[in-house]
């Protein structure tokens, strides 16, 4: 089979043998945004070669991709998104291609929360953890924050820790004193920003102490982005870890990295999964279905 | 005696008599950013015809404008303000300018807190008020929570919910789903949003329900941003406004009602000052220093 994860900005696709193994990986350069009209052709190119039936997950389901699809809610599992998967043969000539749900949740507080693409990792993981009382984080732009019990996925959040770091680091007084390029992390201003952040006077107050601290210097400049960072994933985790003794993450290395730091400053311990977790919950949803 | 309250983007000039009483009132059109390098000119062309000592308060003394003047540490009040003037015979010519400093904070948990203008609003509230305990709210770009207690500013904190607003509105995914004029306030989205910031979750989770709210077509995209505002302004008074049962306003009308909408919601009176408090805090402070 062919699984491709598709995202805002990214697509990987990947050819798995009967058992899930990756027998090959390719790499686009299209994000959604970037072929807007052009996901057939895009696609065609990616995979040409391959077998098999397609199975494609992330934002490629959204309004803004190519065949929009439902919202499962929560809570949901792996047999529950294999069955409302949805099959098109007539999106691209001589393939059959099958799309994943995206998940919702509601129930808390009346307040709609939504993924596409999480939900393939998370079935992914849940595939990798088997039974049992889990919680897992996915940092990035938009962090989810899932929670997993016996293989059912109970409930999410989302987080704007990364949208946030990006547009105050850019569009924000808070970004003047910082340096332009990407500064490396500086542990220490980083942990002082986890630190801070379980203090009382909220977000929007501590987010304010990042400019006050360079303009008395108690910062250098090049810790600033640092620290900046560390307050809101300490924000972040303060809402969202619970009380669980470890926290799975899936994300990048250098995501993995930060998270890792703060939550085993706060004596919690982590384990890491590869990012591509996505290609293996694409084979448990399309074995579930019988499609492989 | 002349009064000048001189912000980042904004230019007051006033006209005193020995009471303090207002008998001419001018504005300008540029703020500390728009006339650097020119502030003596600017000064001299607005007091025009008018005579006496100029006080200035303001950005005008932070270091990027025209001399940067000191912080006095909270706790404070009008005396060690009006102490702490610094006279400038040489700045303009034929004129005494006298310079108001800022004020600052950091005994708490150690990360410092500024305000440049606001102390001598304060000055002038705390004029009004007399003694007692009093909490004041100072909404805008960056919001200042200040607590009062006979006569003296005993603390305050720093929100950004203004520019955080305006950020996430122009520069964010939140700002995609709104209208890109300035909606008039739909009151019903904004407590929807004062409500939802008393939920757990945290305001960076908060935030993204901004979007899906809007995605589920559970607001309107005019509505939006009221709710976003609602959010930002909850958040805000959850953690800042204590619990003393009435908050004192300073502010622009707008903005006053937004706040007291919020608290009023919230079962806590409001009490609105006049924007223009500056020109009795200036009084105040000159007459402390036997200018007047």
């Amino acid at each position: 089979m062919i699984a491709v994860d598709w995202g805002t900005s990214s697509l990987r696709a990947y050819l798995l043998d009967a058992t899930g193994g990756v027998l090959e990986q390719r790499r686009g350069n299209d994000g959604i945004l970037a072929c807007q009209g052009r996901f057939g052709e895009v696609l065609s190119a990616l995979i040409d070669g391959w077998e098999g039936p397609v199975v494609l997950s992330g934002m490629i389901g959204s309004r803004n991709g190519w065949v929009e699809q439902a919202y499962l809610p929560c809570p949901t599992d792996t047999a529950a998104l294999a069955g409302a998967m949805r099959r098109y043969d007539d999106l691209l000539p001589g393939r059959t291609l099958w799309f994943v749900p995206g998940v919702s949740t509601g129930a808390q507080h009346g307040v709609p929360d939504v993924m596409r693409g999480e939900e393939t990792q998370l079935v992914g993981l849940i595939a990798a953890l088997g039974d049992g009382d889990h919680i897992a984080c996915l940092p990035g732009t938009h962090s989810k924050w899932a929670t997993i019990a016996d293989g059912q996925l109970t409930d999410f959040a989302t987080v704007m820790t990364g949208e946030l770091y990006a547009v105050l680091r850019q569009h924000s007084i808070l970004g003047k004193l910082m340096p332009d390029d990407h500064a490396d992390l500086d542990e220490a201003a980083f942990l002082s920003g986890v630190d801070r952040s379980a203090d009382p006077g909220g977000l929007s107050h501590h987010l304010f102490g990042t400019r006050t601290l360079g303009l008395f210097d108690r910062l250098h400049a090049q810790a600033l982005p640092s620290y900046l960072s560390g307050l809101l994933i300490g924000h972040e985790l303060g809402e969202h870890r619970g009380s669980h003794a470890t926290v799975h993450l899936v994300g990048s290395p250098a995501l993995a990295q930060r998270y890792t730091l703060a939550l085993t400053h706060l004596g919690v311990a982590t384990q890491p999964h590869p990012e591509d977790l996505a290609a293996a919950g694409l084979f448990a949803l399309a074995r579930q279905r019988g499609l492989v």
